[in-house]
């Protein structure tokens, strides 16, 4: 999927929600672990309740590796309902990957070819030649980890013992990674939780779409985000994960869940406005 | 495995070889393309031939997700092969994974738990909280990518412009995380290609395991990095990947991989004495 069609889906469903499907055994209506695919039904649910409410899904991978083989069938499911289902819905494997050249390369193929997500999220730690191998795929995105929405974020992307001479290290990292080969297909992580430093990354990136989790479970407010971090392509995706598809542990859990989706929605309407 | 065992094995074998398990089926013998899972019988067959004269075996997760499905059932049904022929061998899950809590517990799980490897690679850079879930599990062992391999390492880990008031990134990553909870079960990842840093890190962890990429392919020395990088426990887990696994595409590739490995085998017991 292109940048531009992403934005135009945005304005037609007046909505920048990502809808983060975690999904935990342990959290999910017991009726559907009778079922063969509890994971892929569980999703093919939330999917079919709150499609028109958001612009993009994020399966985290770590959540579909935690049970093997049938996660990652379950993750294969889904991604393939998506993209036949829902083919306007961009897609985002939540995989955190980054390796050598080669092996990236390899990272980069299961994710954007094979599985044929549009993006997949990235670890800058190793660097260039870890990242630019995402990078060469056409129409597809690299969504780069600059500034995180967990606790752990200031130890060491905004730590001043790791800031440079001239800066720290989440606006190196950012800095860095836009004269990389296909920059144009990046996309940056910034946490909700992190709204103080929006401005700072913005004066970096202004046109640039940002991931944003950490709305809802994790604390941080959709409206202190958008006064901060939104462009005229409105530039956010704004993740929510448990608070939606949590919302209820009942045979009702589709519903609710779209409920939830809704609230975040007819907000997000409100402040495009 | 606790790390005793793994200086005992060391010890006995005279030898602290890795061998990576990174298989590309377009490099393997075509003999084997015939065969129901290729890429098992080939770690199979390279596990036989080689695992009297290493100490490790590293799997990088990258391989196998890349061939979806049946990738992870073979990587699977190889580690379950070595915890059952081969109890003693210390085993790798080079996965290079990091998220906030919740989630690197799911893979912490997935690697340490369920697929019951001894250890797994982690990335720093979303600091304490992504990678404290690995250090829970007793026995086990979390690889933190410190000072990579790879030419993007200079990027933010030695780069001066992220480099603290204090200190270089890759430093300020080991001194934190020694602060971490269970930080006893760390071991770090420091590239073979990065020799000049050795000292300076011994400096920091003089007793941690190195887990030391980049000799072979990727021009690391061997015995450049037991001059600067061995301690009384050897401390050292050198890692080889296609120069050995790769050695011949023809039926005799396993005995050629034995040739290879018995080469650094020999090459290590000298170091030893």
């Amino acid at each position: 999927m292109t940048t531009p069609q992403l934005v135009q889906q945005i304005k037609a469903k007046k909505s920048f929600l990502c809808i983060g499907l975690d999904v935990d055994l342990t959290k999910i209506p017991t009726h559907l672990l009778e079922l063969e695919d509890p994971i892929f039904e569980f999703n093919k649910a939330i999917i079919d309740a709150t499609h028109d409410l958001c612009v993009a899904y994020k399966p985290n991978t770590a959540f579909y590796e935690a049970y093997g083989l049938k996660g990652w069938q379950s993750l294969e499911k889904t991604i393939n309902y998506l993209n036949e289902k829902h083919p306007e819905i961009f897609t985002i494997a939540d995989a955190k990957r980054g390796d050598i050249g080669n092996t990236s390369t390899m990272y980069a193929k299961a994710f954007l070819e094979d599985l044929n997500f549009d993006s997949v999220t990235v670890a800058p730690y190793m660097g260039k030649d870890s990242v630019e191998p995402f990078l060469d795929f056409e129409n597809k995105h690299t969504i780069l980890l600059a500034l995180t929405s967990n606790e752990g974020a200031f130890d060491f992307q905004t730590n001043p013992e790791v800031s440079g001479v001239s800066e720290e290290l989440y606006k190196t990292v950012i800095k860095t990674s836009k004269t990389w080969k296909n920059s144009q297909n990046l996309m940056y992580v910034v946490g909700a939780t992190k709204t103080e430093y929006f401005t700072e990354i913005r004066k970096i990136i202004p046109n640039s779409f940002l991931l944003v989790p950490g709305v809802g479970a994790q604390g941080g407010s959709l409206s202190e985000v958008c006064k901060v971090g939104m462009n005229e392509d409105v530039g956010l995706l704004i993740n929510s994960s448990r608070g939606i598809i949590y919302a209820s542990a009942g045979v009702d859990f589709a519903q609710k869940a779209r409920e939830e989706a809704l609230k975040i929605q007819q907000e997000m309407q409100e402040i495009l406005k």
